[in-house]
């Protein structure tokens, strides 16, 4: 994956470049501070090769990929005030670094910022651009919404599961790849293919999180291992387990509601989960969703488009060691 | 003022048209909760009045002035959290009703909200209202921050007063008043223009607003008069009498900061500025940016607009109740 790790380099360059040297300082040190955080740049990456399908110069859709970044960025610093998160990769957040009222009002302003990337291209594309931008913005939030709800409900569904991380994960995957699509002035058709790829694929990365939340190698994962299962966090794997178990009459789910969060508790529900067959269960449903997602890229191949990177990233993107 | 009333009443109409009967609950209530305590509505009229100089009809500014609406009502909400303050309009809060991450989330998609409203402009004059839309956002978070930062400084002076009201509260009048010049297609020096007037009659109107704070009849102020004189707030009023007083040798300015936060304080502040010559002083910078905004106006006029609407607004913001 050469092409993606120069693709980094080259976003990791324009990110640096984002002048956040402005007062007043507490404004805009901590953006400058939680941007070179790093990252995957995952989403800015998705946006720059949907770009390259349609031969769109990476200069060109650098400013819709870096929307796509600052945005996700502006919604990390608010989200870690609410979930009151102490870390983040690795260094501490806006809100414990400073404090709850500059994370808010430094989240703002890099919202704006995320517009002002989108601002650049002050033609005919601006319409198209901002109403995607808008409605996907306003479901993020909606995914996180309802995301806090989960907690205090004991009857959510694996359907209102999927529907909240599409909302809080996976719209903005379908956003930063219509934006390529947008920007090289392309049919309604082609747009939403990309779209629905976009979010297939997230709804699938985000299950695939959760499963590694709990089987991934802690070295690797880069994440606490098990920090869902020591919160009770509704997950699909954890919905799963919970009606697998009540199925089959095993009462070792409720067991494990009741332990305390420990390391114990992890290995119990890495055996249980796998015994029960929520881990295969679960990791079904991933794979259909990472099938639709492959569907949505073999349409636009037959219509004799080039989009062998976005393979490529979505087999490097599922395949990290499960 | 019959034709203010009229579009008083189309604005408050527009407004609860808004659709905010949406999932989820917890997200969406507080927005319809909190755009339903009314206010002045004052800067949407602005962006309705500056179209109606050049004719636009009012069905065709309004979303650039509801724009602006949700925009000026999503920083409330966040400003609400940072400045801990339980009551808004004489009811509570959106972070006291429900709770901070309530109102930080739903803030946020008021603001993207606002952002909708522009999108519907989705010609050839939307890279003109975005970009001038986005500048105001940063400029008000901006002013925000310093505003935060002052209270922790003892060196603040008038002017880097004077800048964080521009910036907290003028520019976003200028926004609303350049919308209506942009909407009907205006060149740069009458966009300017309406801007210009609109920042100065901001700043005229937030120093009278500083000294209503002090001296305004409690019935018709609609606030708790004396708040900033309780908080030793920075005011131009506050920071004229404390040079007088330096000044002139008078030690009852040192004697006002160290009394306790009561009645006795209020009364106490209101004789001193006005013997020491504060308030006049103040009354002073106030006419001045009510003069330089009524002569961009004059301008205007001279170029054959009608203007008429917008001085009848000025002076009737003006001569409320001093």
């Amino acid at each position: 994956m050469e092409e993606l790790t120069e693709y980094t380099q080259y976003l990791e360059s324009r990110i640096s470049e984002i002048d956040f040297d402005r007062e007043p300082r507490n404004l805009f040190d901590p953006l400058r501070y939680f941007l070179a955080l790093g990252g995957k740049r995952m989403r800015p990456m998705l946006t720059i090769l949907s770009g390259s399908i349609f031969d769109l110069p990476r200069e060109e859709s650098i400013h819709a990929a870096l929307c796509i970044e600052l945005f996700h960025n502006f919604s990390l610093i608010h989200d870690d005030i609410m979930d009151e998160a102490p870390v983040r990769r690795g260094k501490a957040t806006v809100h414990t670094k400073w404090n709850s009222n500059i994370a808010i009002l430094s989240g703002d302003v890099l919202f704006v910022e995320a517009y002002q990337q989108l601002a650049k291209y002050a033609d005919a594309r601006l319409p198209l651009l901002l109403k995607r931008f808008n409605e996907t913005a306003i479901e993020v939030c909606q995914g996180q919404q309802l995301d806090m709800d989960f907690e205090s409900r004991k009857d959510v569904t694996e359907l209102e599961y999927i529907e909240m991380i599409r909302l809080k994960t996976s719209v903005l995957l379908g956003c930063a790849l219509e934006f390529g699509a947008i920007l090289a002035n392309q049919d309604e058709e082609t747009r939403s293919s990309l779209y629905q790829f976009g979010v297939s694929l997230g709804i699938a990365f985000q299950i695939q999180d959760d499963i590694l939340d709990l089987y991934g190698d802690p070295e690797l994962f880069g994440k606490q291992v098990g920090g869902d299962i020591l919160s009770n966090k509704k997950t699909l794997l954890f919905l799963k387990a919970k009606k697998l178990a009540a199925q089959q009459g095993d009462s070792r789910f409720d067991d494990l509601l009741k332990m305390e969060p420990a390391k114990d508790k992890i290995e119990f529900a890495k055996v249980l989960f796998e015994e029960i067959g929520a881990r295969n269960n679960t990791l079904e449903v991933m794979d259909s969703y990472y099938q639709s997602a492959m569907q949505n890229l073999k349409n636009l191949e037959e219509k004799g488009l080039k989009v062998s990177p976005l393979f490529k990233l979505s087999a490097y993107l599922m395949n990290r060691n499960v």
